[in-house]
Protein backbone atom coordinates (compact mmCIF):
# COMPACT_ATOMS: atom_id res chain seq x y z
CA UNK A 1 0.00 0.00 0.00
CA UNK A 2 1.68 3.79 -0.88
CA UNK A 3 2.27 5.59 1.86
CA UNK A 4 -0.66 8.01 2.43
CA UNK A 5 -0.17 11.46 0.82
CA UNK A 6 0.03 14.33 2.83
CA UNK A 7 -1.74 17.84 1.25
CA UNK A 8 -1.23 21.39 1.50
CA UNK A 9 -4.11 23.07 0.38
CA UNK A 10 -4.27 25.97 -1.28
CA UNK A 11 -7.05 28.31 -1.23
CA UNK A 12 -7.07 32.04 -3.72
CA UNK A 13 -9.85 34.29 -1.77
CA UNK A 14 -7.82 37.55 -2.56
CA UNK A 15 -10.35 38.72 -5.28
CA UNK A 16 -12.37 41.86 -3.98
CA UNK A 17 -15.64 40.53 -5.70
CA UNK A 18 -15.89 43.60 -8.68
CA UNK A 19 -18.76 42.32 -10.20
CA UNK A 20 -21.15 40.84 -7.49
CA UNK A 21 -20.19 44.31 -5.48
CA UNK A 22 -20.95 42.74 -2.43
CA UNK A 23 -17.26 43.19 -1.38
CA UNK A 24 -14.97 40.43 -1.28
CA UNK A 25 -16.35 36.95 -1.77
CA UNK A 26 -14.40 35.58 0.70
CA UNK A 27 -17.04 37.15 3.50
CA UNK A 28 -20.28 36.62 1.38
CA UNK A 29 -23.14 34.44 3.16
CA UNK A 30 -24.33 31.19 1.65
CA UNK A 31 -27.09 29.89 3.62
CA UNK A 32 -25.77 31.08 6.50
CA UNK A 33 -22.16 30.25 5.88
CA UNK A 34 -19.34 32.57 4.17
CA UNK A 35 -17.86 31.23 1.26
CA UNK A 36 -15.07 30.65 2.78
CA UNK A 37 -15.87 29.04 6.55
CA UNK A 38 -17.32 26.47 3.37
CA UNK A 39 -14.10 26.22 1.61
CA UNK A 40 -12.28 25.92 4.60
CA UNK A 41 -14.28 22.89 6.38
CA UNK A 42 -13.58 21.77 2.78
CA UNK A 43 -10.02 21.50 3.34
CA UNK A 44 -9.87 20.31 6.75
CA UNK A 45 -11.19 17.29 5.75
CA UNK A 46 -8.16 16.21 3.50
CA UNK A 47 -5.50 19.03 5.25
CA UNK A 48 -3.54 19.52 8.07
CA UNK A 49 -1.66 22.78 6.33
CA UNK A 50 -4.27 25.40 4.69
CA UNK A 51 -3.52 28.59 3.11
CA UNK A 52 -5.32 31.24 2.22
CA UNK A 53 -4.75 34.28 0.18
CA UNK A 54 -7.28 37.44 1.29
CA UNK A 55 -7.23 41.01 0.02
CA UNK A 56 -4.68 42.75 2.27
CA UNK A 57 -6.55 44.41 4.81
CA UNK A 58 -8.94 41.87 5.86
CA UNK A 59 -5.20 38.92 6.69
CA UNK A 60 -5.22 40.53 10.08
CA UNK A 61 -8.68 39.39 10.82
CA UNK A 62 -9.45 36.51 9.01
CA UNK A 63 -5.59 35.25 11.02
CA UNK A 64 -7.36 35.74 13.94
CA UNK A 65 -10.65 33.91 13.27
CA UNK A 66 -8.58 30.73 11.49
CA UNK A 67 -5.65 30.57 13.70
CA UNK A 68 -4.77 26.73 12.64
CA UNK A 69 -4.56 28.35 8.75
CA UNK A 70 -1.48 30.40 7.16
CA UNK A 71 -3.44 33.92 6.22
CA UNK A 72 -1.26 35.49 3.28
CA UNK A 73 -2.16 38.75 1.56
CA UNK A 74 -3.03 37.80 -2.25
CA UNK A 75 -1.23 38.97 -5.34
CA UNK A 76 -2.16 41.46 -7.70
CA UNK A 77 -3.43 38.56 -9.73
CA UNK A 78 -4.96 35.11 -9.56
CA UNK A 79 -1.58 33.77 -10.78
CA UNK A 80 0.25 35.53 -8.16
CA UNK A 81 -1.75 34.77 -5.56
CA UNK A 82 -1.55 30.98 -6.18
CA UNK A 83 2.65 31.26 -6.34
CA UNK A 84 2.82 33.25 -2.94
CA UNK A 85 0.32 30.33 -1.48
CA UNK A 86 2.63 27.78 -2.94
CA UNK A 87 5.80 29.28 -1.38
CA UNK A 88 4.01 28.71 1.99
CA UNK A 89 2.77 25.26 1.08
CA UNK A 90 4.53 22.43 3.41
CA UNK A 91 3.70 19.38 1.62
CA UNK A 92 4.96 17.64 -1.20
CA UNK A 93 1.53 17.59 -2.66
CA UNK A 94 -1.12 20.80 -3.42
CA UNK A 95 -4.65 20.87 -3.70
CA UNK A 96 -5.91 24.08 -4.95
CA UNK A 97 -9.84 25.47 -4.94
CA UNK A 98 -11.11 28.53 -5.17
CA UNK A 99 -13.31 30.27 -2.53
CA UNK A 100 -15.87 31.56 -5.69
CA UNK A 101 -16.50 27.73 -5.63
CA UNK A 102 -17.69 27.11 -2.11
CA UNK A 103 -20.36 24.10 -2.86
CA UNK A 104 -18.24 21.92 -4.14
CA UNK A 105 -18.54 18.03 -2.53
CA UNK A 106 -16.35 16.25 -0.24
CA UNK A 107 -16.28 14.02 -2.49
CA UNK A 108 -15.00 15.55 -5.66
CA UNK A 109 -11.79 17.01 -3.14
CA UNK A 110 -11.08 12.89 -2.93
CA UNK A 111 -11.86 12.04 -6.66
CA UNK A 112 -9.45 14.39 -7.68
CA UNK A 113 -6.80 13.84 -5.08
CA UNK A 114 -6.79 10.02 -5.89
CA UNK A 115 -6.40 10.59 -10.07
CA UNK A 116 -3.68 13.03 -9.21
CA UNK A 117 -1.71 10.40 -8.82
CA UNK A 118 -1.01 8.63 -11.93
CA UNK A 119 0.55 11.73 -13.59
CA UNK A 120 1.06 13.99 -10.65
CA UNK A 121 -1.53 16.33 -11.97
CA UNK A 122 -5.72 16.42 -12.17
CA UNK A 123 -8.50 18.82 -12.18
CA UNK A 124 -12.55 19.15 -12.39
CA UNK A 125 -14.25 19.57 -15.26
CA UNK A 126 -17.88 20.14 -15.62
CA UNK A 127 -20.18 18.71 -18.28
CA UNK A 128 -21.92 20.59 -20.38
CA UNK A 129 -25.44 19.95 -21.77
CA UNK A 130 -24.72 22.09 -25.48
CA UNK A 131 -21.76 22.14 -27.97
CA UNK A 132 -19.20 24.90 -27.93
CA UNK A 133 -18.23 27.25 -30.59
CA UNK A 134 -15.16 28.77 -30.73
CA UNK A 135 -15.17 32.10 -32.05
CA UNK A 136 -13.04 34.59 -33.69
CA UNK A 137 -13.89 38.31 -34.81
CA UNK A 138 -17.80 37.46 -34.36
CA UNK A 139 -17.01 33.87 -36.81
CA UNK A 140 -17.42 30.21 -35.74
CA UNK A 141 -13.21 28.90 -35.51
CA UNK A 142 -14.23 25.55 -34.67
CA UNK A 143 -16.81 23.92 -32.64
CA UNK A 144 -17.05 20.82 -30.42
CA UNK A 145 -19.62 18.48 -29.28
CA UNK A 146 -21.36 18.74 -25.79
CA UNK A 147 -20.30 15.15 -25.39
CA UNK A 148 -15.92 15.90 -25.36
CA UNK A 149 -16.29 19.84 -24.16
CA UNK A 150 -15.97 20.72 -20.90
CA UNK A 151 -15.73 23.72 -18.38
CA UNK A 152 -12.39 24.39 -16.73
CA UNK A 153 -14.00 23.76 -12.68
CA UNK A 154 -11.69 23.07 -9.43
CA UNK A 155 -9.80 21.29 -7.38
CA UNK A 156 -7.00 21.21 -8.85
CA UNK A 157 -4.27 18.88 -7.39
CA UNK A 158 -0.56 18.26 -8.35
CA UNK A 159 2.83 17.26 -7.10
CA UNK A 160 4.20 20.54 -5.77
CA UNK A 161 7.29 20.28 -7.43
CA UNK A 162 5.69 20.37 -10.84
CA UNK A 163 3.41 23.36 -10.15
CA UNK A 164 6.92 25.20 -9.22
CA UNK A 165 8.17 24.55 -12.60
CA UNK A 166 5.28 25.39 -14.39
CA UNK A 167 5.06 28.65 -12.73
CA UNK A 168 9.42 28.73 -13.11
CA UNK A 169 8.39 27.80 -17.19
CA UNK A 170 5.82 30.86 -16.63
CA UNK A 171 8.32 33.18 -15.54
CA UNK A 172 10.76 32.38 -18.51
CA UNK A 173 7.98 32.54 -21.17
CA UNK A 174 6.34 35.79 -19.74
CA UNK A 175 3.01 33.71 -19.32
CA UNK A 176 0.36 35.05 -18.16
CA UNK A 177 -2.62 32.44 -17.83
CA UNK A 178 -6.44 32.53 -16.58
CA UNK A 179 -6.19 29.09 -14.78
CA UNK A 180 -3.77 27.48 -13.04
CA UNK A 181 -4.44 24.10 -15.35
CA UNK A 182 -3.34 26.06 -18.49
CA UNK A 183 -0.20 26.95 -17.00
CA UNK A 184 0.46 23.28 -16.09
CA UNK A 185 -0.45 21.89 -19.95
CA UNK A 186 1.86 24.59 -21.02
CA UNK A 187 4.78 23.02 -19.27
CA UNK A 188 3.87 19.95 -20.79
CA UNK A 189 2.20 18.00 -17.98
CA UNK A 190 -0.49 15.73 -18.99
CA UNK A 191 -3.77 17.07 -16.47
CA UNK A 192 -6.23 14.10 -15.80
CA UNK A 193 -9.50 14.92 -16.29
CA UNK A 194 -12.25 14.26 -13.33
CA UNK A 195 -15.99 14.74 -14.17
CA UNK A 196 -16.91 17.42 -11.79
CA UNK A 197 -20.28 18.73 -10.13
CA UNK A 198 -22.67 21.00 -11.55
CA UNK A 199 -23.89 21.98 -8.48
CA UNK A 200 -19.96 23.08 -7.60
CA UNK A 201 -20.69 26.19 -9.37
CA UNK A 202 -18.33 29.40 -9.55
CA UNK A 203 -19.98 32.70 -8.14
CA UNK A 204 -19.62 35.92 -10.01
CA UNK A 205 -22.76 37.29 -10.60
CA UNK A 206 -25.28 37.95 -8.26
CA UNK A 207 -27.82 35.15 -10.99
CA UNK A 208 -24.80 32.39 -9.55
CA UNK A 209 -25.79 34.41 -6.02
CA UNK A 210 -28.93 33.16 -6.16
CA UNK A 211 -28.50 30.12 -7.59
CA UNK A 212 -25.72 29.23 -4.53
CA UNK A 213 -28.84 29.62 -2.22
CA UNK A 214 -30.57 27.31 -3.92
CA UNK A 215 -28.28 24.84 -4.03
CA UNK A 216 -26.83 25.37 -0.46
CA UNK A 217 -30.09 25.23 0.95
CA UNK A 218 -31.12 21.71 -0.71
CA UNK A 219 -27.91 20.29 0.36
CA UNK A 220 -27.70 21.13 4.24
CA UNK A 221 -31.35 20.06 4.27
CA UNK A 222 -30.11 16.74 3.16
CA UNK B 1 -35.36 50.78 -47.18
CA UNK B 2 -35.49 46.81 -47.40
CA UNK B 3 -38.32 45.27 -47.81
CA UNK B 4 -39.16 43.95 -43.82
CA UNK B 5 -39.17 40.05 -43.68
CA UNK B 6 -41.35 37.98 -43.02
CA UNK B 7 -40.83 35.07 -40.13
CA UNK B 8 -41.66 31.60 -39.59
CA UNK B 9 -40.97 31.28 -35.88
CA UNK B 10 -40.53 27.19 -34.77
CA UNK B 11 -40.29 25.46 -31.64
CA UNK B 12 -39.35 22.60 -31.13
CA UNK B 13 -40.91 21.01 -27.99
CA UNK B 14 -41.79 17.76 -28.86
CA UNK B 15 -39.26 16.59 -25.72
CA UNK B 16 -40.53 14.10 -23.06
CA UNK B 17 -38.66 16.07 -20.16
CA UNK B 18 -37.00 12.29 -18.63
CA UNK B 19 -34.40 14.00 -17.15
CA UNK B 20 -36.34 16.24 -15.12
CA UNK B 21 -38.87 13.70 -14.76
CA UNK B 22 -42.06 16.07 -14.73
CA UNK B 23 -43.50 15.53 -17.44
CA UNK B 24 -43.05 17.37 -21.20
CA UNK B 25 -40.88 20.58 -20.47
CA UNK B 26 -43.54 22.71 -22.90
CA UNK B 27 -46.31 22.56 -20.01
CA UNK B 28 -43.61 22.98 -16.87
CA UNK B 29 -44.77 26.35 -15.38
CA UNK B 30 -41.87 28.78 -14.79
CA UNK B 31 -43.41 31.69 -12.23
CA UNK B 32 -47.37 30.67 -13.05
CA UNK B 33 -46.58 30.62 -17.34
CA UNK B 34 -46.07 27.50 -19.00
CA UNK B 35 -43.10 27.13 -20.65
CA UNK B 36 -44.91 27.10 -23.83
CA UNK B 37 -46.67 30.31 -23.31
CA UNK B 38 -43.43 31.97 -22.46
CA UNK B 39 -42.28 30.87 -26.47
CA UNK B 40 -45.46 31.83 -27.93
CA UNK B 41 -45.55 35.42 -26.73
CA UNK B 42 -41.99 35.67 -28.33
CA UNK B 43 -42.82 34.25 -31.38
CA UNK B 44 -45.77 36.39 -31.19
CA UNK B 45 -43.79 39.56 -31.11
CA UNK B 46 -42.19 38.73 -34.67
CA UNK B 47 -43.91 36.00 -36.74
CA UNK B 48 -47.37 35.49 -37.38
CA UNK B 49 -46.46 31.92 -38.56
CA UNK B 50 -45.77 29.84 -35.87
CA UNK B 51 -45.11 26.57 -36.31
CA UNK B 52 -44.66 23.95 -32.99
CA UNK B 53 -43.90 20.42 -32.80
CA UNK B 54 -45.12 18.75 -29.65
CA UNK B 55 -45.26 15.20 -28.02
CA UNK B 56 -48.08 13.11 -30.51
CA UNK B 57 -50.49 13.02 -27.82
CA UNK B 58 -50.47 16.24 -26.93
CA UNK B 59 -51.13 18.13 -30.57
CA UNK B 60 -55.01 18.02 -30.36
CA UNK B 61 -54.91 19.91 -26.72
CA UNK B 62 -51.95 22.18 -27.96
CA UNK B 63 -54.01 22.79 -30.79
CA UNK B 64 -56.85 23.72 -28.68
CA UNK B 65 -55.36 26.13 -26.58
CA UNK B 66 -53.39 28.15 -29.36
CA UNK B 67 -55.49 28.55 -32.18
CA UNK B 68 -53.63 30.60 -34.51
CA UNK B 69 -50.76 28.18 -34.13
CA UNK B 70 -49.91 25.33 -36.78
CA UNK B 71 -48.94 22.32 -34.32
CA UNK B 72 -47.12 19.32 -35.27
CA UNK B 73 -46.58 16.22 -33.70
CA UNK B 74 -42.69 16.05 -33.30
CA UNK B 75 -40.24 13.06 -34.90
CA UNK B 76 -38.11 11.22 -32.77
CA UNK B 77 -35.20 13.42 -32.56
CA UNK B 78 -34.74 17.05 -32.28
CA UNK B 79 -33.96 17.13 -35.66
CA UNK B 80 -36.40 15.50 -37.30
CA UNK B 81 -38.99 17.14 -35.40
CA UNK B 82 -37.13 20.39 -37.00
CA UNK B 83 -37.12 19.21 -39.89
CA UNK B 84 -41.00 18.52 -39.99
CA UNK B 85 -41.60 22.57 -38.41
CA UNK B 86 -39.35 23.46 -41.62
CA UNK B 87 -41.68 21.75 -44.21
CA UNK B 88 -44.84 23.57 -42.69
CA UNK B 89 -42.92 27.10 -43.11
CA UNK B 90 -44.61 29.69 -44.95
CA UNK B 91 -42.05 32.55 -45.17
CA UNK B 92 -38.69 32.69 -46.87
CA UNK B 93 -36.88 33.37 -43.51
CA UNK B 94 -37.28 31.09 -40.42
CA UNK B 95 -36.13 31.50 -36.74
CA UNK B 96 -35.89 28.43 -34.43
CA UNK B 97 -36.29 28.52 -30.78
CA UNK B 98 -36.43 25.60 -27.69
CA UNK B 99 -39.03 25.40 -25.67
CA UNK B 100 -36.15 24.49 -23.55
CA UNK B 101 -35.12 28.16 -22.96
CA UNK B 102 -38.41 30.25 -22.25
CA UNK B 103 -36.29 33.01 -20.75
CA UNK B 104 -34.83 35.05 -23.69
CA UNK B 105 -35.57 38.46 -24.21
CA UNK B 106 -37.39 39.91 -27.07
CA UNK B 107 -34.06 42.23 -27.71
CA UNK B 108 -32.18 39.00 -28.32
CA UNK B 109 -34.60 37.74 -30.71
CA UNK B 110 -34.54 41.07 -32.68
CA UNK B 111 -30.71 40.64 -32.56
CA UNK B 112 -30.27 37.39 -33.39
CA UNK B 113 -32.82 38.36 -37.03
CA UNK B 114 -30.90 41.69 -37.85
CA UNK B 115 -27.94 39.70 -37.59
CA UNK B 116 -29.05 36.84 -40.22
CA UNK B 117 -29.06 39.20 -42.83
CA UNK B 118 -25.48 39.16 -43.42
CA UNK B 119 -24.57 35.74 -44.43
CA UNK B 120 -28.28 34.41 -44.12
CA UNK B 121 -27.57 32.29 -40.87
CA UNK B 122 -26.96 33.80 -37.08
CA UNK B 123 -27.78 32.23 -33.34
CA UNK B 124 -27.19 33.38 -30.00
CA UNK B 125 -23.78 31.89 -28.30
CA UNK B 126 -23.75 31.94 -24.40
CA UNK B 127 -20.52 33.81 -22.89
CA UNK B 128 -18.45 31.41 -20.35
CA UNK B 129 -16.33 32.85 -17.35
CA UNK B 130 -14.30 29.57 -17.41
CA UNK B 131 -11.79 28.32 -19.85
CA UNK B 132 -12.90 25.12 -21.82
CA UNK B 133 -11.08 21.78 -22.24
CA UNK B 134 -11.45 19.57 -25.35
CA UNK B 135 -11.01 16.04 -23.65
CA UNK B 136 -11.11 12.71 -24.95
CA UNK B 137 -9.99 9.52 -23.07
CA UNK B 138 -9.53 11.49 -20.04
CA UNK B 139 -7.40 13.78 -21.27
CA UNK B 140 -7.29 17.45 -22.25
CA UNK B 141 -6.77 17.38 -26.15
CA UNK B 142 -6.97 21.44 -26.28
CA UNK B 143 -8.28 24.15 -24.65
CA UNK B 144 -9.38 27.39 -24.76
CA UNK B 145 -9.60 30.96 -22.78
CA UNK B 146 -12.78 31.64 -21.84
CA UNK B 147 -12.55 35.21 -24.02
CA UNK B 148 -13.22 33.29 -27.61
CA UNK B 149 -15.20 30.33 -25.76
CA UNK B 150 -19.22 30.31 -25.93
CA UNK B 151 -22.03 27.46 -25.28
CA UNK B 152 -24.73 27.39 -28.18
CA UNK B 153 -27.38 29.00 -27.31
CA UNK B 154 -31.09 30.00 -29.22
CA UNK B 155 -32.56 31.58 -31.06
CA UNK B 156 -31.17 30.84 -34.47
CA UNK B 157 -32.26 32.81 -37.63
CA UNK B 158 -31.93 31.31 -40.95
CA UNK B 159 -33.19 31.97 -44.99
CA UNK B 160 -35.42 28.89 -45.21
CA UNK B 161 -33.66 28.26 -48.44
CA UNK B 162 -30.15 28.15 -46.95
CA UNK B 163 -31.64 25.35 -44.07
CA UNK B 164 -33.24 23.61 -46.49
CA UNK B 165 -30.14 22.94 -47.99
CA UNK B 166 -28.33 21.87 -44.98
CA UNK B 167 -31.13 19.08 -44.37
CA UNK B 168 -30.95 17.58 -47.74
CA UNK B 169 -26.91 17.90 -47.17
CA UNK B 170 -27.41 15.85 -44.06
CA UNK B 171 -29.38 13.07 -45.46
CA UNK B 172 -27.13 12.80 -48.26
CA UNK B 173 -24.15 12.40 -45.51
CA UNK B 174 -25.83 10.45 -42.84
CA UNK B 175 -25.22 12.86 -40.68
CA UNK B 176 -26.48 13.38 -36.79
CA UNK B 177 -25.89 16.42 -35.02
CA UNK B 178 -27.25 17.83 -31.61
CA UNK B 179 -27.48 21.19 -32.92
CA UNK B 180 -29.10 22.65 -36.32
CA UNK B 181 -25.93 24.98 -35.98
CA UNK B 182 -23.85 22.13 -36.85
CA UNK B 183 -25.69 20.78 -39.50
CA UNK B 184 -25.85 24.43 -41.13
CA UNK B 185 -21.43 24.80 -40.14
CA UNK B 186 -21.00 21.62 -41.98
CA UNK B 187 -23.09 22.09 -45.30
CA UNK B 188 -20.38 25.42 -45.24
CA UNK B 189 -22.42 28.12 -44.05
CA UNK B 190 -21.10 30.81 -42.38
CA UNK B 191 -23.06 30.97 -39.10
CA UNK B 192 -22.71 34.77 -37.38
CA UNK B 193 -22.83 34.82 -33.78
CA UNK B 194 -24.88 36.99 -31.52
CA UNK B 195 -24.08 37.39 -27.95
CA UNK B 196 -26.55 35.59 -25.97
CA UNK B 197 -27.93 36.14 -22.37
CA UNK B 198 -27.06 34.48 -19.39
CA UNK B 199 -30.31 34.49 -18.16
CA UNK B 200 -31.70 32.26 -21.36
CA UNK B 201 -30.83 29.21 -19.41
CA UNK B 202 -31.80 25.53 -20.86
CA UNK B 203 -34.02 24.26 -18.55
CA UNK B 204 -32.94 20.20 -18.54
CA UNK B 205 -32.14 19.58 -14.74
CA UNK B 206 -34.35 20.34 -11.37
CA UNK B 207 -31.44 22.86 -10.49
CA UNK B 208 -32.38 24.83 -13.97
CA UNK B 209 -35.80 24.49 -12.94
CA UNK B 210 -35.16 26.53 -9.82
CA UNK B 211 -32.56 29.12 -11.39
CA UNK B 212 -34.96 29.88 -14.04
CA UNK B 213 -37.86 30.44 -11.26
CA UNK B 214 -35.33 32.70 -9.42
CA UNK B 215 -34.85 34.72 -13.35
CA UNK B 216 -38.63 34.75 -13.83
CA UNK B 217 -39.49 36.14 -10.37
CA UNK B 218 -36.89 38.83 -10.72
CA UNK B 219 -37.89 39.64 -14.82
CA UNK B 220 -41.32 39.75 -14.06
CA UNK B 221 -40.83 42.32 -11.80
CA UNK B 222 -39.14 44.18 -13.32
Amino acid sequence: MPERRKWSFLIPAAGDGIRLGLGPKAFLEIAGKTMLARVMANAAAISGDVVVGVPAGDAEAVAAAYPDAAIVAGGGTRQETIEKLLERARHTWVMIHDVARPLCSPALIEAVAEKSIETGAAAAFCPVDVPVAIVEGGRIKAHYGAREARLFQSPLAFRADLLRQAYRDAHAAGRLAQSTVELVVASGYDVRVVEGERTNIKITTDLDLALAQVIAARADDA
